[in-house]
This record gives structure tokens, C-alpha cells and sequence, in this order.
């Protein structure tokens, strides 16, 4: 039987989107005191929001390859999910990339203000490290502790927040190709990376397996923002429920705006085939992986 | 010998310093890629500012009560130091506070710009949580999965940031005084009761000691905060280092303001009291959490 794509992205969001509401319930947010009813509103709508749940999906299909059940893997992928969904919250923001839309939706600070958004941000990011360190995870504090040592690496200075500065500060100067590749790896590419190798842990990979599935997330995530670059420049902004052509008309620098359409077009499919040539040693146990970068060479919104 | 508060705090801030110093070297965040110099530089003057670093000093004398030497303490508080920077980073935006000085100092967005501030904010509130993950910081993971679940408590929705919330929403109504206090529970008292319990849990506490720690700190945190207000009223910005009277001419909500200076300051003494008595079980061990709640009644600035 053929891999289902479309059934293991709609599982894994389903699952992740219940995991997100249970939290979200006034109630289930760890603390002395009642969570305000303003923020956790606006930290579901920041959440709560139709998104793909793409790394929940990936860091499922890596615990996969070593037989852990979906079912084990939905409080770490909502983890990872909820610091996505702060950095978009943040990234949106006036001082920020200063987007109104977010899936065809006003952004968290047009539907409330900026200091609600700052705050839903900033507690969507907290809660995920609480999530991280519930023992209903997983019984091995080692394990959890692993996962919070990657999410922070993906998410932090040196990965997500650290690839937003450099795309801010690259607004103001020439960047190269190099450099916008190694922009991009750490603001979409670190936690796309975190996402694989955190399934991996879940799933106990030996120092080389976890070694092969972060070279295959290295050229998944590549792969992935190269597809969002060239959507930006071919798709039309109803299908994308956001703006499109926005890069070039802000000047932000692209694989794309560097080499053109044709060329990044061409490095996506071989950043496809060296994501895939990674998984070779894990059979047919890395089908949900396999499948999930062809959704990125072939995505259309 | 009697206990040498001034000693004990210039302890605690030398440790954490270093600390954060070492930490924010660039090459010693975690992350698949090189933290942008820019927001390495702009985490340090956000947290490198000549903070009392009073939460570390009361994770220390509370691991103290247990026996717990200083040095097995500093990895811990300085990630609650990390989050208490994170939030002044945030709180002072322009969609926030709107402060421009912090300490005598620019800050960080009036430094840097209000991008980059919230970029070290959520830097610095992400990487707290690397430290605690650290295995250098105690051998038992169980442990540090607590401490990652009290931080979280402490800054999260029902705590910190909530509170944070909660003091925003404020400005737009009428609090009572029950409300304020509230308030203030969450935005100062979470983090502060959060920095006792994680002492108290690094030194091994049973539930019993937890709670009667527990109870010291939210008296003591209300303390603190009642201060606070009676300071801004009171004291000289050339002594605070920042504009006071600024509650009052920001119509901000504070006890002082609801019941005036005289029934505030009683209140103060009341809760210094409280602060006091929930210690007596401890005796002698107690003495630096004793002098924290003295200092706290008595502080000039």
C-alpha cells in the first residue's frame, strides 16, 4: 500500500490541533495565577489557525523509522508547533515584517494590539518548554531534556530568532547567495532540523542514525524554503492566503531574486534528491520522511 | 556572625554575571549556526545592565536552608535572571511600557531598534531554558525537569506574562485593590516565588518545606512589590535610575494608589511579618532568605 501524505498530514494535525486546544483551555496552562482571558484568546488565535503543522507531521514520521507510535509523539510535536506559531506571531508584527494577513486572517496584533501580541508570543514560546517537561511525554527525564536542549538550539540565538535577525539586518545590505543560504538554514532550516532530529530522540537513534536523518532535515528544510521563495514569485496571494511578490517589492533578498527562478528551481530538486539519497539507509521505514519532501518539491501553496 | 546582606548580594550578582557573561559569548549558545553578533550585543545590554540580581540571590539562600553551597546554584539562577531580562527587554517597548531608560541606560530598543528587542527578549527567554537542560547544572534530569516546569509556571501565562497582561488590560478600567494585588501576584510575584521553589527544589525539599517556602515567597514578593510603588512615590529618579512618579502620571494602578502611602506601607510591614513567620521552621538556616525579606521592607532604591 502507498504512503498516504495527505491522511498522515491531516492526522498529525488533527492530533496536533486537539493537543493545542487541551492546552489552551484556560485551566491547562501551568502557574499560580488565572491565565487572562485576553492572552489565551490571542494565543489561540495565533495557534488555532489552519496551519499545515508541517514539523509536527516531520517529527512524527521520524519517530517512525524507529516503530513510535503517533500516539507517542504529539506533546513534542506540539511543542515544536508552538514555538512556529510564536515566531510568526512575533515576525508579523509591526516592528517586525509588519504582515495584516496570516491565512486569508487578520494577524494576532490587527485582531487584538501589539503589546497582546508581544505577550501571546512570548507565552506560546514559554508553554512550549512546559510541554517539554511534562512527564506525560515520555517516562525518561533524559529524553525530555534532550528535547529541550534541541528545541532551544533550533529556536534560539543560533537557529530560528538568529536567522530573523540576519534577515532583518540583511534588508539593509548586499547579501550572497551564500550568505541567504545560511540565513535561511537557521531562520526556517534550525527548526525544521530540531523537528527531525527531536523524533529521532523520541525514537532512541543511535549518535549515526541521528547523524543521517539531520543531513536528510538539512536538505528538507533547504528544500522547503526554496519552494516558499518561488511561490512568492509564481503563485497568486488567494491561494497562498497571504501577499505574494511581497519579496521583491520589499527588496528581501531570495535564492530566487539571486539566481533566478530557473536556477532555484533546478537546486530544489537537487536539494530533493540529496534529502532523499539521506533516508536510503532506513528503507521503508523513512516512507513518511520520503514522502514529505516530495510535498516540498511539489507544493502549490 | 551575623549574616552580611550586602556580601551575600554581591555574591550572587558577581556568580551570575559571570555566568550570563560566559553564556553570552558568542560559541556558547546552542544552535546549528552562528549567532548574529548584532543579537548577541544587544541580549548583553539587555541583561548585562547592573541588575540587583535579586532572584538568584534568593534561589541561592533558599537551596542555602537545604545546605545547597553557592555554586551549585548559579546555572540556575541564571535562568530565572535570563527571564526577568527577557521581560524588562519586552515590557519597556513602545508597545508596552515605552520606556527609554532603564538603570540610567538606554534601553534595548532605544539602543538597538524595537526588532532586535524583541528578538533578544525571546533569545534570552529561550536560552533560560537551555541552561536549565545543561547537564552541568545538577546530575539528576528529574531535577532539572522540575526547575523547567517552575520557570515555566512562574513566567507563563499564569504567572509573569500573564500578569503582564493583566496590568495592561488595568489601564483601560478600574482595579480594585483585591485585583491589583492579583496583578502583581503574577507580573512580580510568580517569578520571585518561582526563584525560592527552584532553590528549594535544587536542595531536595519535601512538600511540607515547598510549601512553607512557598508561603515566604509570596509574601515576600508582594512585599517587594509594594515597595516598589512606595519607592516610585517617594524616591528621587537620580536614585532609582528611571523616571518615578510615573505610575501616577501614567494612571497606573497600584496600591499605594488605591489606599494610600500610610495604609501601604503598614501593609508592607504586614507582609514582611508574614514573609518572617513562615520561616521560623527553618531557623538559622533561613537567615539569608530572613535578610532578602528585611532588605525588602528597608531598600532605598
Amino acid at each position: 500500500m502507498p504512503y498516504d501524505f495527505p491522511a498522515a498530514l491531516a492526522s498529525a494535525a488533527t492530533d496536533t490541533e486537539a493537543a493545542l486546544d487541551h492546552l489552551l483551555t484556560t485551566g491547562a496552562l501551568q502557574g499560580p495565577g488565572d491565565p487572562p482571558e485576553r492572552l489565551v484568546a490571542a494565543m489561540r488565535h495565533g495557534s488555532l489557525n489552519g496551519g499545515k503543522r508541517l514539523r509536527p507531521l516531520l517529527l512524527r514520521q521520524a519517530a517512525e523509522v524507529f516503530g513510535v507510535p503517533p500516539a507517542r509523539t504529539v506533546q513534542a510535536g506540539l511543542a515544536v508547533e508552538m514555538i512556529h506559531c510564536y515566531s510568526l506571531v512575533h515576525d508579523d508584527l509591526p516592528a517586525m515584517d509588519n504582515d495584516d494577513l496570516r491565512r486569508g486572517q487578520p494577524t494576532v496584533h490587527r485582531a487584538y494590539d501589539d503589546a497582546t501580541a508581544i505577550l501571546a508570543g512570548d507565552t506560546l514560546l514559554t508553554h512550549a518548554f512546559g510541554v517539554l517537561a511534562n512527564d506525560s511525554l515520555d517516562a525518561d527525564p533524559a529524553v525530555r531534556l534532550r528535547l529541550v536542549a534541541e528545541l532551544v538550539a533550533g529556536a534560539g540565538a543560533g537557529g530560528m530568532a538568529g536567522g530573523q535577525m540576519r534577515d532583518i539586518e540583511g534588508e539593509t545590505g548586499f547579501l550572497t547567495e551564500r550568505a541567504i543560504a545560511q540565513m535561511q538554514a537557521m531562520k526556517t532550516g534550525a527548526l525544521i532540523r530540531a523537528s527531525v532530529r527531536m523524533g529521532a530522540i523520541l525514537g532512541g537513534a543511535t549518535d549515526e542514525e541521528l547523524a543521517g536523518l539531520t543531513h536528510y532535515a538539512e536538505a528538507a528544510g533547504r528544500a522547503f524554503q526554496l519552494a516558499d521563495d518561488i511561490l512568492d514569485v509564481v503563485a497568486s496571494p488567494e491561494v497562498m492566503g497571504k501577499a505574494t511578490g511581497k519579496d521583491a517589492g520589499a527588496g528581501k533578498q531570495t535564492i530566487v531574486a539571486r539566481i533566478g527562478l530557473e536556477a532555484a528551481q533546478r537546486q530544489l530538486g537537487e536539494m530533493i534528491h540529496d534529502a532523499l539519497s539521506a533516508l536510503l539507509p532506513f528503507g521503508e521505514r523513512a516512507e513518511g520522511l520520503r514522502a514529505t519532501a516530495k510535498f516540498f518539491a511539489e507544493r502549490q501553496s
